[in-house]
C-alpha cells in the first residue's frame, strides 16, 4: 500500500512538513495549497526537497467551486485552472483534487456540470495533469461519491477521474459497498480520515475534529476493504484536519499518522481475509493475493493476559514504602544489581525504583503486561513505529522487551505465566517469592495523566501495538474542571487502563501535576481497610455529605453504611453487581486505591470520582 | 431584580464558590448538589456560612428522573426526594428543581405524570418546600416550557410550580411570547444562560458550551422581557455549564457572571421600552413601572467616535521608536513630567511609555477611546465591574478616566473633539500639535491576544461597558494551529477591535508571546510604502508563491502586482471594495501593519492572514 499524508495535517512550515513525512517514513504527500503559498521556496525548490526526501508529490489540494457555474464563471475558473496547472508542470506533480462546488454553483444539471468537468479535463489533459473529482459531504449539488462517479463516468475522459475521502462518506453513512463497482483505473486518488461519532454540523466536525485512522468510531478497513476489492493500486493517504494535530509537535504527529495507516492497512488485510472466509470461498492468504494492492502484515498478538508489574520512582522512596506497608504489602527484597525494590500483594508486584533523578517527586514509571510472546509484541510494537526502552541487564537476568507510551510511561512486554508468578522475582531478594500479606491482590487497573496533545495518539498506540479496546468516552467533573477519560481494556478485564486527560491547572495551584495511581483488588476490602486503618493508613477522607447522599441514591442497610463511613469507602451499584473502594493519600503525583469488585460490576466507581477530585483539590488547596 | 447564580457554573469548592459569588455581588445562589456532596462542610455549616455571606440559598438542584414512572420506581423516588427535602429544612432551603425525566420514564401519559407529580408536591409540602419543575430540552417526554406548564396548572397544588430555563427554551427555538401567559404565582425560579449558536446535539452544546448573557447569540432580552411582563418577581439566576469556565479563576468568573446579568438588566428594560413604544401605549419609563420586577438601569454611553491614541511600553523603546519614524511618524516630544513620548502621523497618536519593568519587551499597553463623556463612561463600565486604572496625573493635566480589559490592555476614556485632535498633546514638547508627515493617518484596528480563560469575558466586556458589537467568528490558519479571531467593532468602522485567540504554542518555539499589532489607514499605501522602504523599513517578506495565487485569483494588471510583490504588499478584494496592506518586523510582541481601505472594502484581509502567520513563524524559528 502507497501512503500518503496531506501536509495539512501537521504543524510548522511545508518544509518542516515535509522533513516530518519523511522521517515518519511516508511514500508520498498532498500539498495542501496554502502551505505552499505561505512558503518561501519555490516550486522548483520543493521539488527538488521533495526528490532529496524521497517523498512523492502525490496530490496538490484543493481546487474549489469550479463545476455548475455560468459560462462567465466558467472561464474565470478555467484560468484559474490553467494558473495551478503551470504550477503544478513547475512541482513535478500529475494530480489535482478539485472538489464539488460549494459556494458559486447555481446551476444543478448533470449535464452541463459533466460539459464543464469535460472542458477542465481536456484543457488538464494538455497539462499532462490527471482531475481527481471529490463529493464533498456538504457540497451544493453533489455531496455523494456515487454522483461524484456518475459525473466521471458521463464525461469518459483519461484525464478525469474521482477521489473517495473516507470522512465524506462515512460522515454521511452512506453505503460503502458500491466502491467495488466503481472502475478501479477512474479511482485517481483515496484519501482516509477517521472521526469520533459526533452529532454536529459536518462542516464543524470535518474541520476540527478528524482524527488518524484507529482514533475515531468510523469503520475503516471495511471502507479500505471495498477500496481495494475495487483493484485501486494508488496511494492511500491521510487528510486530516484536527485543532490539537496542528499545533502538536509536528515530527511526532507524523510518526502518529503513520502508525494509524500501518495499522489500518493490518485491519483492512484482516476484513478481506474475514470476508473472503464469510463468502466460504477461499483461505485468508489467498483472498489477499487475489487483489492488485499490497497490503503488509504485521506480527500478530493476543490481547494481554495481565499486569505483571506496576513501577513507580522517586528520589526519596520512604513515603511510598509507608504507604504499601501500611496497604499490605510486603517487602520481597531488593533487586541484586539495580536499586530497586519489590513489593507484593498476593499477585499484585509493585517495583519501587530509586534510580529516579535528584528531588524528584514520586511518580509511576512503568507498566509490565503479561503477553505470549515478548519477542513478537516488541516486533509487532516496532513495526508500528513505539519507540523502543532500553533497560540494562545483567547477563543472567531476564531481558524485558520495552516501548515508551505517549504520555512516556514505559511499557515493558512480559513472559506470563499460568499460575500468576513472575520469574524475574527471584532477581530479588532470597532469590525466592515469599509468603505475603494474608490477602491475595491483583493489579485491577492503573489511571494514567495524558498530556492533551496526544490523547489520541495513545489511544491508536495501546489499540494497535497492544491490542486494548477503547471504551466509551466519559467526563468526569472535577473542582479545576472537567476530566476526560478514555477507558482502555481487554475484554476480560485482566488489563484496565483509564486514560485521563486533566484540565489546564489553575494558575494558582501550588502543585500542577495531574494525580494519577494503582489500583489494587482485594477479595475483602472492609478486612483490608481495617487492617490498613491498624498500620495507620492515611485515607483519603470522603464528607459525611456523601454518605447521605449515597443512602438517598442507593437506600443501604444501616450497618453497612455506617461501616462504609467509619472506613472512608466509596460505594457503587449497578446491575451487574456492586464495587466497594478506597482511596490513600497522595505522595508526589502517586496514590493508591483498593477495590472489592462483587458479581460482575464491571465499572470504576465512576459516580465517586467527583468526590475523589475534590477531596484532592481541597487537601492541595490546604497545603 | 434578584440575581443568583449556580455553583456549578466555577470552579473551586462549595466554600471557594460562595466567597466569590459574595465578592461579586450576587443575591443568591444555586447549590447544585454535587457541590454539596463533595463538601467536608455539613449542611449546617453551609447555611451558616451563607448567612455570613449575604447570600441566599435560592434553589436546591437537580432532582432527575422523577416523572413518568412505574409504582415501584415512584415509590423509591418519593422516598429519594424526602432525603433530599430533609437536607433542605437543614440548609434552610425552601426550592428544588425537577427535571423533567430523561433517562427512567416510561409510560406517556400526563394524567399519570401529574399524578406523581401531585404526590411529589404533597411530600414537598410536608416538608415546606416548593418543586420548580422544569422541562429539559432532551426531556424523554416532557421538553417543552408550555408541556411543563400544563402539567402544573393540572396539578394546581401550591407546592408545584415551574422553572423557565433560556437555554432549554431558545436552544429549540421555542416561541418566548407564550410566557406572558404563564400565572406569575406559578413561576417558581428562572434561569439564564447564554449560548453561540452551534449545530450540534443539544445535550453536548447544554453541558459544554453555554455561556454568560451578552457571550452568545441568544434573545435574551426578548426573553427575559416576556418573563417581566408575565409578572414574575424571583430571582433571575445563571445555570452556564462551561468547560472553560470550569476551570478558571473563580472569583474574576463571578465577576464576569454578575457583569453579564447586570448588562442583561439594562436589556430587557431597553426590550420592554422599545416594544411599549412599539405597541404605541407608553413611554419607556412608565412602562417600566408597569411591572412588578424592579430592573436597574446604567449610565447611557454611545459607541465610541475613533481611536484617541495607542500606547506601547518597552524598557529600551529605540526599536519602536525607530520603527515609527521609518513608517513616517513623526516624533512629537516627550511629556512634560512622566517618562513617555509621543508620535504622531496625522490623526493617529502613538505613546511610547518608557517606565516598562526591566528588560520588558515591547508589547501594548492601552488604548484610548473618544466617548461623549468619559465621566459617564467610567461610571458605567465601573457599575459593570471594570476594574479602575489609576493613572497619575499633575493638577493642570488631563485626568484619563482608565478600566482594564480582561487581557490587561489599559482602556482610557478620552474626551473626542469634532476635529479629530487631543487636548492632552499640549502636554508633549513645545506645547504644541506638530506638523508631522506628509501623509494623513488614522488608526484603522487594533489586534489583541487574548487569554484563552478570558476570551467570552472580553466579548461582554467590550459590548456592555465600551458598546462595540461583536461580529462573526473567524478561524486562520497558522503553522502552529488555528487562531480564533474575534471582531469587535463600532457600526462605522471608527473602532475596530481584532480579539485573537491563540492556540498553544509548540514548546520548541522559543519565543512565545502571541504577537499584537497596530493597523493605521492612510490614503496612498503605495507610497507609504515607497517612503518606508527609502528610510530603511524592514517590511514582512511576503514570499513569491503569494503573488502567483494571487494573480490566479484576481487576474491583476500585471504593473500592479509587480508593485505589489516589490513592495511586499499584500492584497485583497471584495464587491465592496479593495485593501492593500503591509506588516513590519516585530519588535519584542509588536508590530504594525498600514493599510489602504478602498471603495467600501470593510474586512481585515483575512485570506491573507495565514501569509502573515507563516512568515513570522518562520522567522521566529530561524532565530
Amino acid at each position: 500500500m502507497r501512503t500518503g499524508i496531506a501536509t495539512v495535517c501537521l504543524s510548522g512550515t511545508l518544509k518542516e512538513k515535509m522533513q516530518a513525512c519523511a522521517i515518519a517514513g511516508f511514500d508520498g504527500i498532498e500539498i495542501f495549497e496554502q502551505d505552499l503559498v505561505t512558503s518561501p521556496h519555490s516550486p522548483e525548490e520543493v521539488r527538488k526537497m521533495a526528490a532529496d526526501l524521497g517523498l512523492g508529490l502525490d496530490l496538490y489540494q484543493p481546487f474549489r467551486d469550479f463545476d455548475g457555474v455560468t459560462p462567465d464563471l466558467l472561464k474565470a475558473n478555467l484560468k484559474r485552472a490553467e494558473a495551478k496547472f503551470n504550477l503544478m508542470e513547475r512541482l513535478g506533480m500529475d494530480t489535482i483534487l478539485v472538489c464539488s462546488n460549494v459556494a458559486t454553483a447555481t446551476i444543478d444539471d448533470d449535464g452541463l456540470r459533466a460539459a464543464q468537468l469535460a472542458e477542465l479535463a481536456e484543457l488538464a489533459g494538455a497539462h499532462g495533469v490527471k482531475v481527481a473529482y471529490e463529493a464533498l459531504a456538504w457540497g451544493k449539488y453533489v455531496d455523494d461519491y456515487e454522483h461524484a462517479y456518475r459525473l466521471v463516468e458521463m464525461v469518459d475522459h483519461p484525464n478525469l477521474g474521482t477521489c473517495l475521502d473516507s470522512f465524506h462518506i462515512l460522515s454521511r453513512d452512506w453505503d460503502t459497498a458500491p466502491i467495488e463497482d466503481i472502475n478501479a483505473e477512474k479511482i485517481f486518488f483515496v484519501q482516509v480520515a477517521d472521526a469520533p461519532k459526533l452529532s454536529m454540523d459536518v462542516l464543524s466536525w470535518s474541520r476540527h475534529y478528524r482524527v488518524f485512522p484507529g482514533e475515531g468510531q468510523f469503520e475503516l478497513a471495511k471502507f479500505m476493504g471495498h477500496v481495494v476489492r475495487a483493484g485501486y493500486t494508488g496511494p492511500v493517504s491521510l487528510e486530516v484536519f484536527n485543532d490539537v494535530f496542528r499545533q502538536s509537535d509536528t515530527e511526532r504527529t507524523a510518526v502518529d499518522a503513520m502508525r494509524s495507516l500501518i495499522w489500518l492497512e493490518e485491519q483492512s488485510a484482516q476484513w478481506l481475509a474475514g470476508t473472503s472466509a464469510a463468502e466460504g470461498t477461499e483461505g485468508a492468504a489467498a483472498s489477499r493475493r487475489r487483489y492488485p494492492m499490497e497490503l503488509a502484515t504485521l506480527p500478530k498478538v493476543n490481547e494481554p493476559a495481565g499486569f505483571n508489574f506496576a513501577e513507580v520512582k522517586a528520589d526519596d522512596t520512604a513515603q511510598l514504602e509507608k504507604l504499601l506497608g501500611q496497604l499490605g504489602f510486603g517487602f520481597e527484597g531488593r533487586h541484586r544489581t539495580k536499586d530497586v525494590q519489590l513489593w507484593t500483594m498476593g499477585q499484585a508486584r509493585v517495583i519501587i525504583n530509586e534510580q529516579a533523578a535528584s528531588h524528584a517527586e514520586p511518580a509511576i514509571a512503568a507498566l509490565g503486561f503479561d503477553v505470549d510472546s515478548p519477542v513478537i509484541a516488541s516486533a509487532r510494537a516496532q513495526q508500528l513505529k513505539a519507540p523502543v526502552v532500553a533497560r540494562k541487564v545483567q547477563a543472567d537476568e531476564e531481558v524485558f522487551q520495552g516501548i515508551s507510551a505517549p504520555d512516556s510511561t514505559e511499557i515493558f512486554l512480559c513472559q506470563g505465566s499460568p499460575d500468576g508468578t513472575a520469574a524475574w522475582t527471584h532477581e530479588f531478594g532470597e532469590g525466592q517469592e515469599h509468603a505475603s500479606s494474608a490477602q491475595n491482590a491483583v493489579i485491577d487497573h492503573v489511571n494514567l495523566a495524558q498530556p492533551w496533545q496526544h490523547f489520541d495518539e495513545a489511544v491508536l498506540f495501546y489499540t494497535s501495538a497492544l491490542a486494548l479496546e477503547p471504551q466509551p468516552f466519559a467526563e468526569v467533573p472535577s473542582p479545576s474542571g472537567l476530566v476526560r477519560s478514555q477507558v482502555m481494556e481487554t475484554s476480560n478485564g485482566a488489563i484496565r487502563l483509564v486514560l485521563n486527560l486533566a484540565p489546564a491547572q489553575q494558575a494558582q495551584t501550588a502543585r500542577k501535576t495531574y494525580q494519577e495511581h494503582i489500583a489494587f483488588a482485594v477479595d475483602d476490602l472492609v478486612a483490608t481497610a481495617r487492617e490498613a486503618r491498624k498500620r495507620g493508613l492515611e485515607f483519603l477522607q470522603i464528607p459525611a455529605n456523601y454518605y447521605e447522599d449515597l443512602d438517598a441514591r442507593f437506600d443501604l442497610e444501616p450497618g453497612f453504611l455506617a461501616t462504609l463511613k467509619e472506613l472512608n469507602l466509596l460505594y457503587d451499584r449497578d446491575a451487574n453487581g456492586e464495587f466497594l473502594h478506597f482511596y490513600t493519600a497522595t505522595v508526589g503525583s502517586v496514590f493508591f486505591e483498593m477495590v472489592e469488585r462483587r458479581g460482575n460490576y464491571d465499572g470504576y466507581g465512576a459516580p465517586n470520582a467527583p468526590v475523589r477530585h475534590a477531596v484532592q483539590y481541597d487537601s492541595l488547596h490546604r497545603v
